[in-house]
């Protein structure tokens, strides 16, 4: 009699990964999308750089994971990315915090991963994580994201909404003041130069975000006046939001939101003041959607880890991929 | 001997109305969608004005059609109004032209007509005709109307988006000018104010719009001011559609549309103004996506009656109903 082998069937699993300018975050799930670990390295810049750091991200995961995590099957990988990405190939067209351009990222990472790997852009992928993570689930959802710039993630019906050239939630670039200054997309008066991070340490001569709004608190002028433009185009842009989409929730987040306990309730205070004079907004409900992301990259890296999930199954399943126009 | 008596089934029908300020105009379409007839009424104001004007122009369509209308066996009927509705109880809340409030116009269409009815706004419908009836379909499409004022009608991935509270596309109200003038919805400046056919006559001065933009055409200098207006207004409630929803079609339509000869050569000049000195808005290609819809109610009342046929068949096959939040 000799002992029988006990093979085991390893299990398969799911990464996901944020790339930040700084960070690069990686959470691990398994099959039915429970989270075993997460880990965290120091982000390389250059396309060698982006491609090392989103391989040693997944595999921190997989070590800080333990057994289970080293000896999974790593069915599929979603990366997040902040920049322009065409999500039906994977390649990332423009990434200047990461100085990549034109990368084929999604193809390079197939190769050093051994799996499925799709990418897309970060706000995309935080919105579908935060719609996801929600308890119950958000059939609608848009995640409104301050951070150098102002762009916005929008699910409908379950799906993220790309457009036909990726521009879908492009509302950082929409007019806030036809007599403001030129933005640097070339228009002027984008919503852009007024609520995101950029836009108010131009206004500050260099003071950050949290230092304006404190300042602003105890009264000095020039803050307070930068603090109430800055609340006001954020009001504005998460009024389009409301009147463009109508989603179920409206989140807020980004590096700028750190500092939220100083602005959001200024937020409140204009979105309360046009309902007290408009009968439209107070039926939009708006104050009723918001809610305020805390940690941007994690939700980001559960989002993709997620949609990679999804997408791994329709490719399985022999139904055409989740991607939608 | 006797005679066998051939019956045949009658051919299941669907109609599709628009219910207009002074006409209702419907379309009867075959079980494959094919179109076999159209008929106009003129409507009549009030609850049971408003529920015999879709009856007379159903009944219209039917004789229009012949034998085949006549005896066939009406498996739907969707109603497009120009008002706020309640879609999922096809309950119209206020259409002011048509002097209805709290309207349960599909229930009591049911009982009229014998069949299912579905009700729904008529900018949504006309949105849904015009993505359905393009060779070949689109997957997205943004219709703007511009009439009394200003709204879109938005389907993406092939499906209608109506938002979690029936106010997605309300884009007539983002704010143009932070300095203009108060609007009967309470807020200041709206796209609606400048460009719409009650914003225009305000300005003018009770001159209508195709007058208006003929005497700019001659050099007038106050018809040029308001015309040039106009014109930027529109264009940037386009670049709200092309930078929100990312559609593969913007189409444009609505009463004011009879002069589009007129105007329309002026919009696109503003977008390649644009175009000129933002690599952003050129990259959007906004000229390539706009296209001009001529008779608005006619592609309402067909987008209508395909909506009730994909209603009747999601129901008769026991899917969940195709309609979306």
């Amino acid at each position: 009699m000799s002992a029988a082998t006990i093979v085991e069937a390893p299990m398969p699993l799911v990464a996901g990964v944020d790339v930040g300018g700084t960070k690069t975050e990686a959470v691990l799930l398994d099959a039915r999308g429970a989270e075993l670990s997460r880990a965290r390295v120091s982000t390389r810049t250059g396309p060698a750089g982006v491609v090392g750091s989103v391989a040693d991200a997944v595999a921190a995961a997989r070590r800080a994971a333990g057994p289970t995590g080293r000896g999974g099957l790593l069915r599929a990988v979603g990366v997040g990315v902040p920049g322009a990405v065409d999500a039906a190939t994977g390649t990332v067209g423009r990434a200047v915090n990461l100085d990549v351009e034109d990368l084929d990222l999604a193809r390079r990472l197939e190769a050093a991963l051994g799996c499925a790997v799709v990418v897309d852009n970060d706000v995309n992928l935080a919105a579908v994580g935060l719609a996801r993570s929600r308890r119950p689930s958000t059939p609608s959802l848009a995640f409104l994201n301050l951070g150098t710039g102002m762009g916005a993630g929008v699910v409908l019906d379950g799906t993220l909404l790309r457009g036909t050239r990726g521009a879908a939630g492009e509302i950082g670039h929409l007019c806030f003041d036809p007599r403001g200054p030129r933005c640097g997309c070339g228009m002027t008066g984008c919503l852009e130069l007024y609520a995101s991070g950029s836009g108010l340490l131009r206004a500050s001569g260099g003071v950050p975000v949290a230092e304006v709004f404190a300042r602003a608190e105890r009264g000095e002028p020039r803050s307070s006046a930068i603090a109430a433009r800055f609340s006001t185009a954020l009001a504005e842009a998460v009024r389009v939001l409301a009147q463009a989409y109508d989603p179920a929730v409206i989140a807020l987040g980004g590096g700028v939101f750190a500092s939220e306990r100083l602005f959001l309730p200024r937020v409140r205070r204009v979105i309360g003041e046009w309902e007290a004079s408009s009968t439209f907004v107070r039926s939009l409900r708006i104050g009723e959607r918001l809610t305020v992301v805390e940690a941007t990259s994690a939700v980001a890296a559960t989002g993709a880890a997620l949609w990679a999930a999804e997408i791994a199954a329709s490719t399985a399943a022999g139904s055409a991929p989740a991607l939608r126009r």
